[in-house]
């Protein structure tokens, strides 16, 4: 993946970012403050314009964001840099994104912790974040035309595994699991119980990955209850 | 929890609630004149702004809101104070809250029932409210990032239980059922087949509890039938 | 019910029509230029306001409706009155409505049909119109705080049965066959597979039973699921 | 079909076409650029204006639209056609429509594919699409009073059946196999994990046709699990 958002000047993208959050906020997927939005505005050094932590993103404005360097330290703007900044640096600096977008949807939220469970099914519950720590699941997606939306599909034939990967309050933590698993993910990497990151290589890109993984995911849960409601058609 | 809204001007407030009122209906989380929104506007005496009783709350505007004193006289503005004024009052002296939003949502109404029904299970319906009243249930709530929204907890593996009240017409009677349950419950309290009364120190933060709340009611119907549908997970 | 609105002016009525119809529009509920919206400008003679056959409900305009006498004769406007003028000018007749309006959602459609369903099962399906029509079915709802929306309704614990009729394009056949169950209706009457009339003594009364009834139906519709997936609580 | 859309200025039918593209996305029909919507706006020669391939439909401008002639080359405006345009072609040429809107939406994606896991029922999948192209099914809709929105139904009694194809990303070959189905169909064609495409007269047409058969879906969707989880009613 190539950056090509050097260009944009930061006004012109705190803009952009803004109206995407609104947009995503006005769709459910980032409700109670909750959700995570950057962009890149230079590689070298690494630096990310992005939301500051616990606002509503319904209504952010160009002036409230924050400006962060590759160690997350605020450089610009009022407010606090949230604590999952770690994972939108690894996402980054893993995948060359120009753009990355956390939600908190119903279905990634769902999806995500029925790919756990089903791995699971029978053994006990872990006792707490060290032991799960680092759980790698997946959800295989294949035979929609929607995929094609992901940057290098080009067939609703090609299958996609969107892996799922234990919450973990730690984000250096999860962020070093995370690691080994961004440069096959397609655009997309789930947390179980938490939500979803999708990226792109500019925000408009991240925005259309985005809405491909939600749309996918939404359907994935109709469709596991329709197949298991009239027995017609496999399992996804 | 602290109060401080004290000192944000009346108009302000207004404006603020009226937009947290259009914005809740245009989720549909208020249909049909249902729910009632106020803010503290003084401790001492108590007063509070709030919607009028009947008034459709996605067009409401501020000019018609009205100020009520810690009985529920109607003190400026013209309009009737909703008999649930008593239960907003008793919210905001139990816990200090700063603003209580009282929602109908699709979510709320059916997981209150179900709770009821969970516990009731294969014993007789109570055949009036005198029969019912007081009787308390729970929703119990973990695993999930969203919980983090809620003030004070930090972690995706804290439980909350969120109380579930029989319903009642005498609202006087309600609040003082309520009252034990109100400091040690998560900024929520459901009303059984009726809906979900939230709050928080001010306007926003009660404003992110409710959506906070209504995201893990509508999250913990769609597991039910998911696991109920699959038999993969364990039913929340 | 008395009729309150004869001393609106008409342009404004047009006005609150319009904003009506966009809204109901917005959320889905009349589809394709589906259903129909009248309001009563004289009481004698008879006379209503309506949006004319065939328009997009989510964009028609004030200078776009039509305004018929008692027979449904056009008087002002261009366009044509809808065939079902016959049971909105019934029900402004039999309950002295000053507003009424139908809507083709999702709940209503479904619920319409099971209600028949129910009825009918094990039995052959009727071949036509003739045979079936004036069937009569009914749906109970009861147990919701949601039905106080209702005008007289007090209480949670106060049952109503909401009529569902048999589907018939002969519109003063299937208007004969409601008339006798309007004075009881519970502001609200379904036509199988069809949709929802609501009404009420002026614009905004019929939205507020509206908003009540289509969220009961779709409340209705999620407990069923709830139930059958679970086995808890008793079917609605 | 009569077309009559050969008279409006090419510039309003931007505007329409525009506002048509914005409500279709706000209502989550064509998430992630997908979709595709175009307009007659010349018979002989055959012209089409429509959107490029790789826009975000919900915010596409009347400057961004191109203009095709009848083989798919770029007449005017910057941008590729996709693909999908030589089954818009298709389709003008076999119906003489005037507007064909395509769609991605949860309900015709799912019940696409239902309706050939049904066919398919025990038998092995096909292993790529030069085995399954061609490949038709239908899914069956009747006794709703939606139907009636469709040009030419005039009751609810009246059975339509909808065609469904199996998905192909060689387009020539999926117009080829859509070519002998279109004169029948009921304004709508469904693409197995695809999507749906619907067509009318002129584009106000069109957009009915579209609301009303994205209506069915989600109402057949809702009727499976429904008659599923209670086992009252027959499967649509």
């Amino acid at each position: 993946m190539n950056a090509q958002v050097d260009t944009v000047p930061v006004s012109e993208l705190a803009d952009s970012l803004c109206q995407a959050m609104a947009d995503i906020h006005r769709r459910g997927w980032c409700d109670g403050t909750g959700g995570n939005f950057s962009c890149v505005i230079s590689r070298d050094p690494l630096q990310l314009l992005m939301a500051p932590s616990g606002v509503d993103k319904g209504s952010v404005q160009p002036a409230d964001l924050i400006q962060v360097d590759g160690r997350g330290t605020v450089l610009a703007g009022a407010g606090r840099a949230s604590a999952e900044t770690a994972l939108h640096l690894m996402i980054v600096a893993a995948t060359g994104a120009g753009a990355v977008l956390h939600t908190h949807s119903q279905a990634a939220t769902l999806l995500s912790r029925y790919a756990m469970a089903l791995h699971r099914h029978g053994r006990p519950e872990p006792a707490d974040d060290a032991m799960e720590a680092g759980s790698v699941h997946q959800l295989l997606l294949e035979g929609l035309e929607m995929l094609k939306g992901l940057e290098g599909i080009s067939s609703h034939h090609q299958q996609i595994s969107l892996p799922v990967l234990a919450n973990d309050q730690d984000l250096q933590r999860l962020s070093e699991h995370a690691r080994p698993l961004l440069p096959e993910a397609p655009y997309g990497l789930l947390i179980s119980g938490h939500g979803l990151y999708a990226w792109g290589r500019d925000l408009s890109s991240a925005r259309r990955h985005l809405e491909i993984l939600e749309f996918l995911l939404e359907q994935y849960w109709r469709q596991l209850l329709l197949v298991a409601a009239t027995g017609i058609g496999a399992l996804p």
